[in-house]
């Protein structure tokens, strides 16, 4: 009866691969960049006191709780602030609101994977720039014209960071299309580019909840810029999806944002903890890349990186490999606590004697 | 110092305007087909006991709680059932997945506002049909060849459901395209489509968790198809935002399904009041389209939609009111509680005799 040729308006896709979600209890789980510690206690007491009977109402058009929050929190305006749910909902509505030039958009040739599949769907034409062999990105490679630019920093899954002055050099240098600066990690260690959308108005900062605020399963990401580039971004979200980041995530995601003591607690145990596995690791002669953020990415000179991937799962523990061009003998590992970490010093020490 | 050359690259677009929300708490609203009864005490129970330390992780990348619930409601596997951030989120991505023809998709003159939006953001070519005087759908109309089929039923905002013959009609007549039936509304006295998936494997029945589960807060919905259909979607869900529905809105929604008790007593209760309300309408000389929705779209003789709409706002009831060729003498009125309806038929009636 049918011809099925209702298939042949079916999309084009390859779906992205995530990070393995072992299920077992006894796996240590270092392949997802999470947070190894819960979310604030006032998380906790916002969502367990929540009247859920504000549910059966459509949330606030604008996650005004949210917004107000995030202003107070780095002292801007509720307008300089955009609400979404994750900083992949927040990125592909930036991708879709400001990358509409017929020249490519640029960014660098090692960083986060989102980036060619949303120029993909979107139909955007791009270019990417290398990164040195420190896995650095060459900012005056940047100086010519271009669709847009769009950097990670810290970069992922180099884990390095773009220091201010050569921000301020790429900004300076791109005056006539947007920037995008990804800041899903700044939180450990980086320095975070947001209060420059007061001096860049073609500036926009984007950061998540899921690392430095242990949020990852709530989805609640935020963007900075001058209010009229997020009208833009709202102007998008509302004609994808009218009312955008759910009730309860708005005010966990407020609740998170005003416990700064818990904040600072929590990502300077992960910091510490990451400066401490790193001299491990050199110790058993890796060499680890500058980290500031809640991951590490490094290589063996003796050892294949996709081995020690192996090695590692076979013993419970989850690392990230990535079978990619110039990154295939990395491994990214993501640091939990100081106990986790320790078990995976173990397990390395094991193999790079062996 | 800047050209503000930026500027060009923006999108060019026009945003959704809703319901209005307003803040007082004195005012009845009307205006958003929302439910007038809170969530399932069950919801209430798993949010408030939801363990927030989980939150730290990644929510399942396919809500198999949500999904596994949805499959075992209708009786179908979970393969069956895809799962997003409500019903804008799914019907987008199923216009992205599904609609790649150049041959124009076609749906209804009146109709949802959101379908020509993404439309032009997809870059989908569309095709209406005038539905009746009777705002009935011609399913003839249909029989020529196109790129897609997309209907609400019942049809928004009209109130109006496309009986199962005509649907099963309009479906024999498109076995080369996808056909999406949107049943936001199905649960309030119209027959739902979902079981026709396992005859007609070009067929997605989208439903929400927004009206009949009282979950619009949370943003909840599921779409059922086959399996290969359904993996169209995932892909393109997980290229935009690899982490879709929150683990909080998976559980909700999960335990909003289970509670069959209390969806039954709620919906009937919303089914009784609308049609007592119907009865007081026509009773003041309204023309009302036989409604399978929790709302009713009437218009009168002898007075302006508008008018009317702007009275009943003054006396603080807010319904819904669309300045749109073809229906800018209707309005479009939630059903509340009994209290609620009672109060609007007073202000009506003062106008109706004044």
């Amino acid at each position: 009866m049918s011809g099925e040729l209702w298939r042949k308006n079916l999309i084009s896709i390859e779906p992205y691969v995530a990070g393995e979600q072992p299920k077992s209890e006894d796996i240590i789980k270092l392949n997802a960049n999470e947070n190894p510690y819960p979310p604030s206690p006032m998380v906790q007491k916002v969502i367990g006191e929540f009247n859920t009977d504000e549910l059966k109402k459509y949330p606030s058009m604008d996650a005004s709780l949210l917004r107000q929050a995030a202003a107070e929190y780095y002292g801007l305006k509720k307008e300089n602030v955009f609400a979404g749910n994750g900083s992949d909902d927040i990125l592909a509505t930036a991708f879709r609101a400001f990358f509409n030039s017929d020249t490519p958009i640029v960014y660098p040739d090692v960083t986060y994977s989102f980036y060619p599949v949303w120029c993909s769907l979107l139909k955007i034409p791009y270019k990417t720039f290398e990164v040195n062999e420190n896995f650095e990105i060459n900012v005056e490679d940047y100086y010519a014209p271009n669709g847009g630019v769009v950097i990670p920093n810290p970069n992922a899954p180099t884990s390095v960071e773009l220091g201010r002055d050569k921000i301020i050099d790429l900004l300076e240098h791109n005056r006539d299309c947007i920037v995008i600066i990804d800041e899903a990690y700044i939180d450990f260690g980086g320095q975070s580019s947001v209060e420059l959308i007061n001096k860049y108005d073609n500036l926009v900062v984007t950061q998540t909840f899921s690392k430095s605020r242990s949020l990852a399963g709530m989805r609640i990401a935020m963007a900075f810029a001058n209010p009229e580039l997020v009208s833009y971004m709202d102007a998008v979200k509302d004609s994808y999806n009218s009312y955008p980041v759910d009730s309860i995530a708005a005010a966990a995601g407020a609740a998170a944002l005003k416990d700064r003591e818990y904040f600072e607690e929590t990502r300077g145990k992960i910091i510490a903890t990451r400066d401490n596995f790193i001299t491990a690791l050199q110790a058993m002669g890796f060499r680890v890349l500058k980290s500031k953020t809640n991951f590490v990415f490094c290589t063996h000179p003796k050892y294949s990186a996709k081995d020690i991937f192996e090695y590692a799962r076979s013993k419970n523990i989850y690392i990230r490999y990535f079978n990619k061009p110039r990154i295939d003998n990395y491994l990214r590992i993501t640091i939990g606590t100081d106990g986790e970490m320790k078990a995976l010093e173990q397990i390395l020490r094991e193999f790079v004697i062996k």
